[in-house]
Order: structure tokens, then sequence, then C-alpha cells
């Protein structure tokens, strides 16, 4: 049994998003349903709907940065109750049984994750669709608190870009006065500002736009480095525990290796591809690294979440109707954004009773 | 105050080695002076010599797999006397108050760790000259005790070759049940699989020839995989926690970047240089990670002597006089020795009487 829903859906890779009827599944013994409120735009949204990935399957419903109040519960949910506020990530579900998924690495499941949308369910074998849409019914495994304290809308991005730069730097071990630099200052990168300041860490921002100074110290950079001047470039040098590279496009990433300390990570987690040219040696002279991070696992998320709450922290953001989507993802093209898309999801009751 | 000695130098990138007499200084009051007995043949001392590195000075004196006997000691040495079998890696010297430096990684000393040849010491300015030659005078910091269970000759290569593996596969935590492969049957390869067995892990070799296999065995290796065989390597993905590559050329190391495990870490300690097309995909959908490693510091060579002095470990080698020098060279090149060459210091004697 199923119930119908609505959303915006691309229906292929050259088309723009419109509105879309299609089923939600009814909620089996561990599921949560929940009414979506507000849904984050992701850069990868936009990857998926324009199959730059080459694995897009269509109707497609995107969005997994999901903030919603639970509707109903299945009768082995034991977590969540109605009316509570609720987030969905990137993940609705993963085997639960291998090495990753044991030590809570959901996200780095052995025998491949389930994405929020465009992927495939592993109990019916549907198709998954995204929060562009009025619900979504999600195992309560995979199911976020939102703390009280924190702007539900501003919450939002945090399901994606928030836990994309949580992991890296927890996992490195960002503590206070640890030496962080984040390359690109976008949805990723405003919000690796914020987290790695909260951390206690000496905070510096790779840009190379020099205009990004005013507000990349009010969202918590020290300093900025501008990553075009080669006398700033080597001004850095040697100074880096971790940076990580937002940067979603293929870009040189050389100069910033020497920047990284001795025993130093750089961390990509916005490009994926081949890094023309990238030198062996900085890495070898150093034994520094270079590393990658896919967004986080599911206790790490809400452990991420709780941190937001304690330390004040959501998303710039700029609240968007749902039927505007195609232009807010002709801005996000053109990097025109401070620093997130939300959807105000109500607009799409408008839909519903035209 | 001086004492000349005699070696054999190149004189140009071109050129051969040849005997050439140089003057060694007279001891500090922290040195130790050393009859050379025995000197491993490394890689990097053909691209020392070939200037490949772009930094060669002439006349250049190789050599920085140094076994000898301590003859003399400066007044303030605790550690050495007379008669002691001592050891000379790569290092001679480092600014030992840096933050590399008070690690004990004086290998990435933040001022320049000053070389055992080709390199230039701090408190004379004086060009170091290498190991190729009859004693050598080396601040006792910088001497290695050689444990009396060892071989000298087949000692050598572990001051060099030795350090270079045994460093990673501590530094990334190899330990009994670790999955460690090591990538090349060389000098640093076949140290990588005796030194990872010795640590209890199950050691995999990556090679691109069949006809290693029952030498891979006997040296350590519990599986060979063929590196250029697709499906040997699909068989192997996420398999290792370290993969360690000592090829010393450019090649494409994109095959062997998902055989590792989520979380795992491929270290490069033999090329130095570009690495086209390098896919950051692998690295960031399982938390893989890039790294490079240089030799080993101070401290941690001497624990890895004792360390082969309890497992019974020494290189496998090849010896050769010195006046046959350019023709190992040669075979080098082509990748004719198994597994090192030691050059038998006791032939320049023969120079020194003509």
């Amino acid at each position: 049994m199923t119930t119908p829903v609505k959303g915006y859906a691309a229906h292929s890779p050259t088309g723009r998003l419109g509105l879309f009827a299609f089923d939600r599944r009814s909620p089996r013994a561990d599921d949560v349903v929940i009414e979506i409120l507000y849904c984050g735009v992701c850069h990868s949204d936009l990857h998926n709907v324009r199959n730059d990935w080459g694995n897009a399957q269509y109707p497609m419903v995107p969005g997994h940065e999901i903030i919603g109040r639970v509707i109903d519960v299945g009768p082995e949910v034991t977590r969540f109750k109605a009316g509570d506020r609720v987030g969905v990530g990137c993940l609705v579900d993963s085997c639960r049984h291998c090495g990753a998924c044991g030590k809570g690495w959901e996200q780095y499941c052995e025998n491949g994750a389930t994405y929020t949308y465009n992927g495939t369910d592993p109990v019916d074998g549907t198709r998954t669709q995204g929060g562009y849409s009025e619900k979504v019914v999600v195992a309560e495994h995979f199911v976020l608190k939102v703390p009280d304290a924190l702007d539900l809308a501003g919450a939002a991005p945090l399901l994606c870009a928030g836990i994309t730069l949580y992991s890296p730097l927890r996992h490195w071990g960002v503590q206070p006065g640890s030496r962080v630099a984040i390359v690109g200052l976008g949805g990723l990168g405003h919000m690796g500002l914020k987290l790695a300041k909260a951390m206690g860490a000496e905070v510096t921002l790779f840009s190379r736009s020099p205009g990004k100074e005013a507000d990349a110290r009010r969202l918590g950079a020290d300093r900025i480095v501008i990553s075009t001047a080669p006398a700033q470039m080597a001004g850095v040098a040697g100074q880096f525990d971790l940076i990580v590279d937002t940067v979603p496009y293929a870009h040189d990433v050389n100069p910033y290796v020497p920047t990284l300390a001795t025993g130093g990570t750089m961390v990509m987690v916005g490009y994926l591809g081949p890094l023309e040219g990238f030198n062996s040696g900085p890495l070898v002279f150093s034994r520094r690294a270079l590393a990658g991070s896919l967004i986080g696992g599911i206790a790490e998320t809400q452990e991420m979440l709780d941190f937001c709450g304690q330390h004040g922290i959501t998303s710039d953001i700029e609240v968007v109707r749902i039927q505007d989507i195609n232009e807010a993802y002709e801005r996000l093209l053109n990097a025109d954004v401070k620093y997130r898309f939300v959807i105000d999801m109500a607009s799409l009751k408008d839909e519903v009773r035209a």
C-alpha cells in the first residue's frame, strides 16, 4: 500500500524540474513518516539532475537536506513520535551488518548504502525519491533529531553540507589550537569555517577572490589567503595540520600541499575525478597525505547536530519557493548564493491547491 | 685540520665513478670517526649521480647505507668507543631544535636536514661526501648501533631501504593481523615483505611479473597479485589497510587505490613526481588516503636496527668491489640485482696501495 504525494522532479538531464505526483510507501514497522518542512539545495542535486555522474534515473525528485515533523511512526519505532522535529540526510538505508556499518560508517557501507534519492530501496526494489516533496518515509535508524535551539530552515543544510565538513574535521582530530584551512567559500566552505572555529581551531580560508574577506571573517576565519598569489601561499608554507578542499570542480591542488605541516592531511570533499599533474614529491618530503571524505555516518551526524545545537550553528541560507527551483539552479551554477538555498516546502501547498 | 681519504666519486652527470682523493674533517667534540667496512648501493645514488633531481654538485661521493667500525671519538661522545659496530644512514645532521627534530623526525627537519652526501655541513659549510670511501666523520646523534646478531654486509641496506619501509609500516600502525601490500619487488620492496611479515601482518606483493612468486614467498609474502591482471586486482578490492608503493619511476597508481579498505592508506616511498590522472573519487568514496614517507628519524632507525636484530632480518645482497661500481649501476638500471648491491670497502685498499 502506498500514499500519493506531490513533489518536483527532473525528467531528463537537460530538462527543468516540474511538478510530479508519485507514491510513498506505507510505513513499515520501523519507519518514520515525516512531513517535509524545508529541504536544502545541494550542489550534488545539480550533478545528479544533469547526470554528471552517469547514473541518473528519471523521473528524479532531488533533495537530501530534509527537515520535517514526524506525522506517523511504525509499531517498532521507539525513538520518535508524532510532532518531533527531525532531519534526514543523504542516506536512508545501508546493509547494517558489514564492517563499515558496524563501525557507524554507513556512508561507506561495503554493500552499498541507499541514497535518499536516485537510489534503490533494498527491501522492495523501488526507486528512492528525495526531499523536494510533501513527505518522506524513512527507517528510524536513519532519522536524526533536530535540537530545539536550531532554526529549522537554517538546519536543513547541516544534513549534507554540515556533516560533510564535520566528519573530516573530527576524524582528523581537530581540537583547540589545530591549524585548519578551508579551500573555497561556498555551501560547504562556509560550514567549514563555522565548525572549525567552534572546535577551537585557528582557521584560514583559501580563496581565489579578495572580495570575500569580510564575510569569511564573520563566518569564523582568522585569516584569508589568496590562493592565486604566490607570495601569500609561500607565507603559509608548512602551516596547516588539516586542509579541507570543498571546491566542486577540477582544479590544481598542488599549490596547497606545501602549506601542510609535516604529517598534515589535505582532504577532498567536493571534487571527484582526475587531479591532473598531482605531484607526489611534497607528500614524500613531509609525510603528508591527500585523502577523501564522504558525508558522515548516522551517529556522527546526530553528534554534529547536537554540536551545532550547543554552539548555535546553522547554515547561512536564502529561502526559496519550490516554484523558483529552476532559477535557483541557474544561480547555483553561477555561485550566486550566500551560502545555501533552502526550499520552504510550504510553497508546494499552492501547487496542490491549484 | 683535516685528514685525506680516498673514495669513488662522480665528476659529472654523464660521467662514471672513479677514484677520488678528498679531505674529511678532524673530529669535533661530539663526532665519531668511522672506518667504513660496507656501503649499500641505493637507487637514489643513481638519481643523484645523474642529477635527476637537479641539485647535484660534483665531485660527488655517493653512499648512505654505511656500516663501519669506530676508530676514534671526540671528547664529548658518550655512547660510542673505538671498536663499536656502527651504521650511518641518509642523514648526518639536522637543526636539532625545530618541531620536527623535537619529535625525532630529523628527516623532516623544518630547517633542512643535512644529507650524508651532496649536502652542506651546517657548521663549516663544506660539502658532505658519502660512504663509497675509506672513512667518515659523523656527529654522535646521527650514528647508529648495529646489533651483534646482524651480518655487517647484509645490514648496510637497512640504513636506507630498511628504514624507508619500517617507518611507514610503524607510523600507520601495522600489527599482527594487519593487511599490508607492497608494490614492487626490488631493494625497497623485498625489505617491505620481510619487515611487514615480522610485524605479524598478512602480506601481499603487487608485481607486474608472474615470475617472482617463489622469491616473494620466501621473503615473506602470503600472496602475489599480478597488477596488470584486472581480474586479480578486482579480487582484492577493499582488502588492504596499508599499501607501500616502492616503484621508483612514474607509474599509474589508480589501479591500487580501490584495493584499499575503507580508511586505508597508500604510501609512496619510491617515486617523486607527477601522478598523471590520479583520481580523487576512490579516496572520497572510502575515506582513503595517498601519502608519502621519507626514510625515518634517528631514534626510529635505531629501533628498526634493534627490531632486525631480534628478528634476524638483513637485506638479500650481492657484494661487489668498488672497482665494479659502474657495472653495478648499469645492472641496477636494468633491475638486475637480488636485491641490493653492497660494496665491500676493503676493495678500496687495493686502490690505495696501487
